[in-house]
């Protein structure tokens, strides 16, 4: 069935599950007249709590953000998982992400769950999980947790434009050197030691608080929370759960907090300036990219020229 | 010692090991002479081959490339390997990286090494890292092997510049699934499973034969290589160098190797475009770019629309 501008607008506002589903399937082919109703959308009554959750692949980031939902849910919150896939396009991965994915939270209607393959022209971040996050804040839901795969630039990218920034951890799995070196450090609001009745669990919360323990604090800075989870029973989970609305309380109510928001939106708009910037300079400069190219390849022109080279012609075709 | 421009573009051609570390430095420091005086250095003869390898921490990745490039030195090469942190200036990560690299090429004086720590304004790649490449280049290195901390888009960024790409996986740390998902299967030319001597490692060489089964090469494609080594023994070394060889002899002897090498040129082009394009307007839009992200936390405007505001202001200063 095709819906009117009007209809997925009254959608949206009663929170019809099935036209933010296909807002979202929207946004994420790029469907301009989908992306401009979107745009237009303004946020409704209520705030979204956006929670984003990241951690290496097999430490049961996913078991926890579907823990975490039910839990929010049965506290009598509505409550949305956006799952962003960054890898390429190439690989398929967010299809197959959904077909192996076999969670509890998935199997109760009351929880929206979605997840979006896309990756922005300039890294982690799209427009499009932009927008997708903006038509979950604005169908009303209480709680989006945001989940993404691995720990890299990209996913840190989509994480970092979350409210309270969780990072998951397990023990065994590279020492806490890593951590400072994939820039977890810089992000997480709450550290998640997952799978902690394994051996190991209490090194790694003590190399994190040594480590936390050198990080100058500003006063009224957040102190960031180490908590230890074994998602698959539930133990620690209302502990994650409590550091949450603290550090919620924290953003809304304190000059820090505020700064802090200020600080991830401007980074947040700063990248997608950027990806529209050179989404433009592209489709300007046609195939002249490959024909640079291909002459640093003949070794007639270095790459450092070639970008000059190409920076001259965006400005030419500006004029 | 103050240098010359003349003293720095005859001790670059010399390959003089302190010339060259000072021009990285000036690089990496964003030094505007520096930067030009590199951009104006013509490849000399030779050609490097660069061979990027990345990996999950704990994989063993800094033995392995210090094991490469020791073979390669005494194969009468001359070899340079560059560590590249994507990671934030916030963690310092480069600098402790060379305090705890304890390495046995280090210890050589005839293998160059340096690591930078670097991050584009919008991803991993910036334009230091391919700066620093230039220079080695020109500089006369046979072999430089870049190596990366992680394996997040970040690292495969820069890992993707490479003219061969290798990627280290140990067994126990995440199944074929997460292999998939982080995207190594797409950049991969030589999957090295490092530490064969653990339990574990005949079953990741056989899903990752499996995973490398499914997808369809076009005829002439390179197909990736899966070798097994133990870098703290040395054992399968050798066969890593004999793929990376194999694969330059592809690269360079074959249309389907040129094609690869034009689209990877390209997609580092494109990169370094978008990120000079962003600064250029950051720089335009001074202050305003906070004032959105203020107006966006106080909800008198939206993300998208801010993006669009934004947009508006970089159009209007170009006029």
């Amino acid at each position: 069935m095709k819906y009117s501008d009007e209809q997925l607008r009254a959608g949206i506002a009663a929170g019809d599950v099935r036209v933010i589903a296909r807002l979202i399937t929207g946004v994420e082919a790029g469907d301009a007249a989908v992306r401009s109703l979107v745009a237009s959308l303004q946020r409704a009554t209520g705030r979204a709590h956006i929670v984003g959750v990241t951690g290496a692949p097999g430490s049961g980031k996913s078991t926890l953000v579907d823990q975490l939902a039910l839990r929010f849910r049965n506290a009598g919150e509505r409550v949305a998982i956006l799952a962003v896939d960054p890898s390429s396009p190439f690989t398929g991965g967010a299809i197959l992400g959904d077909r192996i994915r076999m969670n509890s939270a998935a199997a109760d209607a009351s929880v929206f769950i979605r997840s979006m393959a896309t990756r922005g022209a300039l890294g982690g971040l799209s427009k499009a999980t932009v927008e997708a996050l903006h038509i979950l804040d604005c169908a009303g839901f209480d709680r989006i947790l945001v989940e993404t795969v691995g720990v890299g630039q990209a996913e840190v990218d989509i994480v970092r434009t979350a409210d309270t920034c969780v990072v998951v951890l397990v023990p065994g799995m590279g020492d806490s050197v890593q951590i400072i070196k994939a820039g977890l450090m810089e992000i997480a609001d709450i550290f998640v030691i997952n799978k902690a009745d394994r051996d190991g669990a209490l090194i790694v919360e003590k190399d994190l608080l040594a480590l936390l323990s050198l990080v100058d604090l500003e006063p009224g800075a957040w102190r960031p929370v180490v908590s230890r989870t074994v998602a698959t029973t539930g133990a620690g989970i209302e502990e994650v759960m409590t550091a949450s609305e603290r550090h919620r309380a924290w953003l809304e109510g304190s000059a820090q907090g505020q700064a802090r928001r200020v600080r991830v939106v401007a980074q947040m708009l700063q990248t997608l300036v950027g990806e529209r910037l050179l989404a433009m300079a592209l489709q300007g400069l046609g195939g002249q990219v490959d024909k640079f190219a291909q002459e640093c390849v003949a070794r007639t022109r270095t790459p450092l020229q070639a970008v000059d080279g190409l920076l001259a012609l965006v400005a030419a075709a500006r004029k």
